[in-house]
């Protein structure tokens, strides 16, 4: 059965495998949420799952637990009402231990197969896990489908191919012949196995539950590990949507469905910690806050952990041709869901002495109330602004904005709230954007939500150097910079290259520097503190499982 | 220049991917110390070179410290009396990172051509190498040549051809088109470098100097990092020599010598700590003890850290055709180099029912007393002796026999000290295997040496469960077993692979299961506490580097 799934998507492996290294644009999944890619009824059968699931007891078929856990609140209408299986850390870890023994045999075709199938039938229900993570982290809902289903799919495909590439170099059997002179050679057969490392946890945040997770799941699962899916207690249902489709493709394939476990608890829980410090638990893959993170990689010294954590991202405007649509991208991407992307900017570094555009000379408060301007107008009818801002996922994040706000740093644009036209509960609030000195100690830590700093510098080359320092101390997932000078670009560059940040340049059209496209743009680079790890590559993968030989002579 | 260095050896490299994938038996370089291979004189010119080195002070061309140190002991006949130039951690660090600037822009074909160069050089030095081997390892002469010259070699085409496959595996420039239905698509120019860690510090072992650094030195070098290298105390010319060669290379190649540094202190100085600390240093690869092992792994916390440490290695005696070629296939694995070998076996489980031969059913005692008199057959004739062992290489390991003898287990064969016929100093000492229970105690901890135990137990069972158990709690990194039933060949296959060892079967011929071949034979699996890499496989040079890219609208 499993060999059928592997047989069913081999050509879309091998295109991804392919896409993976000539890293143009390759999508096995449509982005749009048209009626023609997913159904006629896609949308309202979506829908109707969720509104169906809210106020009920989640059910995962195989898993009888009587102590149900979960109290999700939606930022767009409070609580969500669903209780699910809960599972204590050594039942989870028993679950997975036991499922894992047949698992951890059947290989790569069939962990690959298997991940294929439920990442095709995730793609199926993604308008129900639109749904799902429209209503918990408060993303707008066309963020919420694409960011949720279709990318966070293909960058769930991406990781399976990877993994793939990296078994797939290993043969199986092996005649080694070595030559003796005038001797009989020395023959020996090698056979070499794939062998997965254990339990895999995987640790979800509240802000993108699926798609920073479905890497490490995926390139886990896809390795013969068991892996245990620990969501974020505000973001529970698109993960335990998750879970149970991946279970249902498990047991079909003819395997204990506890190599995918679901382990929800309370806000106020350990178990996190405790399932990390599992000797069973050999990998953690982690998005959230620093601490945590840290906590994670100085704690779990028995497991491969790979973290995103938090960052200061930059950006870097020295001259251009059009400062009207530099202003306007930027503007977009410090409101696209409210700054809560860890790839959303922060710092936007300016030469106190202003900057030449193709209009001439523009001074630094020109630049930095063009910026200011472009988020008003962006953000100023509510009904179109909710879209690209969606809500505020927590209360942390709306008193951050007002901690900001306190600093007493002049205000480019104030943070407003709006009225959401469906949902009167819900905080949306237009982006904070600050002026601040390069010397400001605010500009020095992450303010992640709506929040932005136009910093004025001494000149290109102090902010390039404030941006470097900033990377390496802090970490930063993403780098923008805009430049009509070649010169400037290739400092910015070997700037980037050094500091270990993706840098994007003048970007003013529809591409913003908070997004990345799976198979083309790695996110994360693994070489500054916001992120051990990129997705994917080869260093993602190549040590989720070890090769184990056995030889003998013939 | 360093571009010739690429092309001088891109077919060699093409020759070693391929070798890689398809893991049959290649070798670039010859392992005979034939004339033919290296040319009528290398011999002398080796052995004359080594001699010439003595008492001498050792010159690094570009590298004028005052502060001279190195008190390297001969095993075989007392002080060498080199002393090298020393520099302190912070010069060492100070002059590697000048010198990375420049190295990290080169990019991959620059590194890897450069790398293969210095390969390719330390190959035409090999006698001179092994000499200084043989003399600070106490290693004989053959195993001196072949495991620390063309073996070690080997090892590091191995590293750098792994490297090369995962760095040209990442395209450099690349179109991304992203369709847009009836508009106009989205394209944009992304540009992908390749960027190293930074600074690598390779910490040498007394018992294989060169075997096992070069790995980690090269998958290093190759991937655009600054290496800085750090032989134990008691075997510093081997390494002395490889810097020397490599900083000649790299000098050749326009670059900074410091690209390669040669870190060397006394015993008593705890310069490898302190390296080991610098927020500069970015990657460790360490051989040599658990505790020093361990405390980098939990201390080096900013570095990606490569660990070969210490093991149990275990031998199950199930049942066999042949059991005087069992015999002697395990004697002459525990007295080569007097069993000072990473992968030396040391536990030996025989049921203590007896087991079953081709000649019929065969006592425990008989099967203990056929490995106890192949180890004393081997090692009687001095003057044949000395060339399987070796000598000792220090008084700890020497002490240890005699602690291993004062356990009052009884003892199958003692360990006898011989008289070398060249070296009058040496410490020569012929293996002891000691009888043991499953439960005795001493069996849980390595004895690093000549010291084995016959340990008698309840069944085939028991010794593989006992056998799994050590490699995953104590690590292994050998495995060696006889059976002549295919089902228990497939029992300690699955016990292997669930232990994470590699496992030889059934060898009583010329293969022994403390060797491995290059680009055939992992060499540990990272898969049990002895070792947290493998030579070599994607992991190990995967995460030597990271990619950043810079994206543009076209």
């Amino acid at each position: 059965m499993s060999a059928d799934f592997f047989a069913r998507h081999e050509e879309l492996l091998n295109q991804a495998v392919a896409a993976a290294a000539t890293r143009g644009y390759w999508s096995p999944f449509t982005e749009m949420p048209s009626p023609r890619a997913y159904g006629e009824t896609a949308n309202d059968d979506g829908r109707a799952a969720f509104e169906a699931q809210r106020n009920k007891p989640f059910l995962l078929e195989g898993v009888d637990s009587k102590v149900m856990g979960g109290a999700e609140l939606s930022p767009l209408d409070g609580p969500l009402g669903i209780a699910y299986p809960k599972l204590t850390a050594d039942q989870a870890v028993q679950a997975a231990t036991k499922a894992w023994q047949d698992w951890r045999r059947a290989g790569p075709r069939a962990w690959v197969g298997v991940s294929l199938e439920i990442l095709a039938r995730l793609n199926r229900a993604s308008f129900e896990i639109a749904y799902a993570i429209h209503y918990t982290t408060g993303q707008g809902f066309m963020m919420a489908f694409q960011a949720g289903g279709p990318h966070a799919q293909d960058r769930g495909v991406e990781a399976v191919a990877y993994a793939w590439q990296e078994m797939s170099r290993i043969p199986t059997d092996v005649q080694w012949v070595k030559p003796q002179g005038k001797n009989d050679p020395i023959s020996m057969h090698k056979h070499f196995s794939i062998v997965p490392r254990g339990l895999s946890l995987m640790i979800g945040c509240s802000t993108f539950p699926t798609w920073n997770s479905y890497p490490g799941m995926f390139a886990s699962l896809a390795t013969g590990n068991a892996v245990i899916v620990k969501p974020h207690p505000s973001a529970i249902l698109p993960l335990a949507i998750t879970v149970r489709i991946a279970r249902e493709v498990l047991r079909e394939a003819g395997f204990n469905p506890d190599v995918v476990t679901l382990a929800v608890h309370d806000a106020n829980e350990g178990t996190a910690q405790e399932l990390a410090l599992r000797p069973e638990v050999k990998i953690i893959d982690f998005t959230g806050s620093n601490a945590n993170g840290t906590w994670l990689e100085n704690n779990a010294r028995q497991a491969q952990v790979y973290t995103e954590k938090s960052g200061v991202n930059q950006i870097v405007i020295d001259s251009d041709e059009d400062l009207k649509g530099v202003a306007r991208n930027i503007a977009f991407s410090l409101a696209l869901y409210s700054g809560q992307m860890c790839t959303a900017p922060q710092n936007i570094y300016v030469p106190a002495g202003g900057i030449e555009t193709a209009a001439g000379h523009v001074s630094f408060d020109e630049v930095a109330s063009a910026i200011a301007s472009a988020t008003q107008k962006l953000t100023a009818d509510a009904s179109k602004a909710v879209e690209v801002t969606g809500a505020i996922q927590n209360s942390e994040t709306e008193a951050r904005i007002e901690a900001a706000r306190a600093l007493g740093l002049p205000i480019l644009a104030d943070s407003i709230a709006l009225e959401h036209p469906q949902f009167p509960q819900a905080r949306v609030r237009t982006p904070l954007v600050l002026r601040a000195e390069s010397t400001e100690p605010a500009i020095r830590q992450e303010w992640f939500g709506p929040i932005a700093f136009v910093v004025a510098t001494e000149s290109t080359d102090h902010s390039i150097a404030l941006a470097t320092e900033f990377v390496q101390q802090h970490g930063a997932l993403s780098f923008g910079a805009y430049s009509t000078s070649p010169k400037v670009r290739q400092q910015l560059q070997d700037a980037a290259e050094y500091a270990g940040v993706a840098l994007s340049l003048n970007l003013t059209g529809a591409v913003f520097v908070n997004q990345t496209a799976a198979f083309s743009d790695f996110h994360g680079t693994g070489a500054n503190p916001a992120a051990n790890a990129a997705l994917s590559d080869s260093a993602f993968v190549a040590n989720r499982f070890r090769v184990v030989q056995t030889r003998y002579h013939v």
